[in-house]
């Protein structure tokens, strides 16, 4: 029998090592956060917004040496319209930001928006609404507007009291940095678990001048009480009343906003503000302008919208489910949802697996109307399935060929009806489960 | 310098590896199925059921050298109840079984359960009909029955057509095997992703005589339309009216088998079925033995449901969602599903993180009444939150330490009726999306 080569055995032995070291490198521990694959290419140029200035400084709330609160004052006479969680257990924010939008306000005073980041203020019963009182009525002396004009939003930790000294503390450094330029800091301030910053911005041309609108987001999971939720600004130099700006929000919040989800869950804390100054020097929009002006909106809230998807905890796959041919709109948005929620889809889709039974299983059970033999199944332009069978020249490797994209859609169509409605998810990763899963171990 | 000793080096190499390895271990790319950590500790003895006779035979439908056939012949007389899958997109054995359910049957005529493993026949179209009709066509014509008096079940991929020629051919074998002994087989038969074989007995003191219950069940995923879907049967000597069997089964199944979630997806295939042949020497179930037996029979139900959720792909953690106080029974039912299913909930289980404000999110998405300031949470009899904020006395690390038990309730009481509700699920790990996310690649 031959000797041992022992120098032979330990090169074999190690190059083994290397390999096993590469797959376990696969999976970190307590890696650095990476960026998000699905990341647009760069955070957009912001313009400046006339009569809107931002600052953003670093309280310490749970975060050390990153800025954590944002300020923005708004110029007298801005209007402000809203959307936000529907949670039952929304925090003293969201409830504070609903009653104030609803109270009518004198003309020509001004406004502000406070957030910060690493405390939800959420579910912290009297001593929370205390905390928000503080924060906002601290904005409102020192900037010299009512109170019921100074809206405030909180994210990170839910149920720990929010150390809102910490907050009034820097009110003075806030105000004294106010400048039109400090946006991107702010798009900064409010990110937990985000990966990148989120901005978008359009323009419309009005009568007279140009309309500018920029808005900023954070959001990463649906909901991650311990750090995240999805809070959303969105800044114009329109002149337009409350009661539109209002108007053109709800009517578009639904197939934007409300038509994303990482992971089914809600937060306690989703908020959405549109303040528009009327600073451009176009007229009022109305008319023509008015439809353009909404289409931009539109534009930014989707972008933005997607910007959370793509920046989904542990997101590999940007996923749009298509419906169409459904009996009512609510149907078709209840199998996109069901499609786009359900754990067997997002994890073939993690998978790369063209595994449309488990898209057939998902419209099954969302007790949306549907019959077997009159769905379609698309993976993008590929036909997979057809009046309750298999397409039968569809072929596997086309499909799995398919979801190696890292952007997909997923078409179905009912076969009743007219209505359509497109939902947008990512898919369910090992890295979802260790960023939700090993947090605060 | 030291010339290297390179033997020392291979073992020191070698022993590295090993740690790897075993750190690889618990991510194996095709490693043998591990039991659950949850499961029983044996499968129980199973009694005899007179009147009841099964057989198991391997057919090649998808698994090769094992058992993917399960046939039961019961005798004349015996009471059929079942409870079925309310998937639109339900498979064309369900559809059938419902149909024969919904028929009136000939005093004193036989029945037969078929079974197949490897393929669930569903969205198979028109095919998939004609598919079950040759199957529980050949077994009727093999036990001299009539067809409206088999029932059938599939259980694997979807969306491919069955072979089931494969299984005709074999028909003659399991008649030839049929034994009042064979239910152990029949339960591994009909497994799919299941790591264990399901049962689960109960004896009623009757008058005049014992009455045997035994039941049988696969899943592991409430859903997993390659390989899994959730399948029982329980078959009892009682003496009773289908009709009065359909009310109890009817009456239990949403405490029980509606009351578990893996995942929140439900199958296209799900089916109970539950036969009394009356061969028992009690009397006919009436009285206080018809409470005794409806409790023996929800016990069996129970147990076989909580089976399932210990199987659970993937799960390290058995949980019970316990809602109290709530105002409906729907809004209890709403609460603890909008808990159980939510991933962030799931996830944090799984990392023993008592991550209560993700408890909280998901009571406010479920759309139930709830008021933040009359809720309570619970893990077990700690006290985690009262009056709309943590309980001052609670402890950090003693909701760390109770969340390292395998078996977790978590007890929610929403303060504003009497409507109580559990749900059972499991965790929501890695393993979780190996199991569904590689699957078929």
């Amino acid at each position: 029998m031959a000797k041992t080569d022992w120098k032979a055995e330990a090169k074999a032995l190690k190059k083994q090592l290397k390999l096993l070291r590469a797959e376990l490198g696969a999976k970190p521990a307590k890696a650095a956060k990476p960026v998000s694959p699905l990341a647009p290419a760069s955070f957009p140029k912001m313009p400046r917004i006339a009569g809107v200035e931002f600052a953003a400084v670093g309280a310490g709330i749970k975060y050390q040496n990153r800025k954590d609160v944002m300020l923005v004052r708004l110029a007298p006479g801005t209007a402000i319209a809203g959307a936000f969680t529907r949670s039952s257990t929304r925090s003293g924010c969201v409830r504070d930001c609903q009653e104030k939008l609803a109270t009518k306000v004198p003309a020509d005073v001004g406004a502000a928006i406070v957030v910060n980041s690493g405390n939800s203020n959420a579910f912290t019963g009297k001593v929370g609404d205390e905390a928000v009182a503080a924060v906002t009525g601290g904005v409102a002396a020192a900037l010299g507007i009512p109170a019921s004009r100074v809206f405030s939003s909180s994210t990170g930790v839910i149920g720990e009291p929010l150390p809102y000294e910490k907050i009034t503390a820097i009110i003075p450094d806030l105000v004294a940095g106010l400048t039109e330029d400090a946006i991107d800091g702010a798009a900064e301030a409010i990110m937990t678990t985000d990966t990148f910053p989120k901005g978008a911005v359009a323009t419309v041309q009005g009568d007279g001048g140009v309309i500018q609108i920029a808005g900023i987001a954070k959001g990463s999971g649906m909901i991650a009480p311990d750090m995240a939720t999805m809070l959303v600004y969105i800044f114009t130099d329109a002149k337009i009343p409350a009661t539109t700006l209002q108007k053109l929000v709800t009517r578009n919040v639904d197939a934007s906003f409300n038509s994303i989800t990482v992971d089914s869950d809600t937060s306690t804390s989703d908020t959405l503000l549109v303040a528009a100054t009327g600073k451009s020097s176009a007229a009022e929009v109305k008319g023509p302008v008015a439809k353009a002006f909404e289409a931009a909106l539109r534009d930014v809230m989707m972008n933005l919208a997607h910007q959370v998807i793509r920046d989904g905890e542990g997101a590999t796959k940007f996923v749009e489910v298509r419906v169409t041919g459904a009996a009512s709109n609510s149907d078709a948005h209840r199998v996109a949802l069901a499609i786009a929620n359900s754990p067997l889809v997002k994890t073939a889709v993690a998978g790369q697996d063209p595994n449309w039974g488990r898209i057939v299983a998902a419209i099954g059970k969302s007790g949306a109307e549907a019959d077997r033999d009159r769905l379609t199944i698309k993976f993008g332009d590929i036909l997979v399935a057809e009046k309750g069978w298999r397409n039968p020249t569809y072929k596997e490797e086309d499909g799995a060929a398919y979801m190696k994209q890292p952007e997909l859609v997923i078409g179905v169509d009912l076969g009743l009806g007219n209505s359509a409605r497109s939902v947008w998810t990512c898919d369910l990763t090992n890295r979802y489960i260790e960023i939700n899963a090993d947090y605060r171990s």
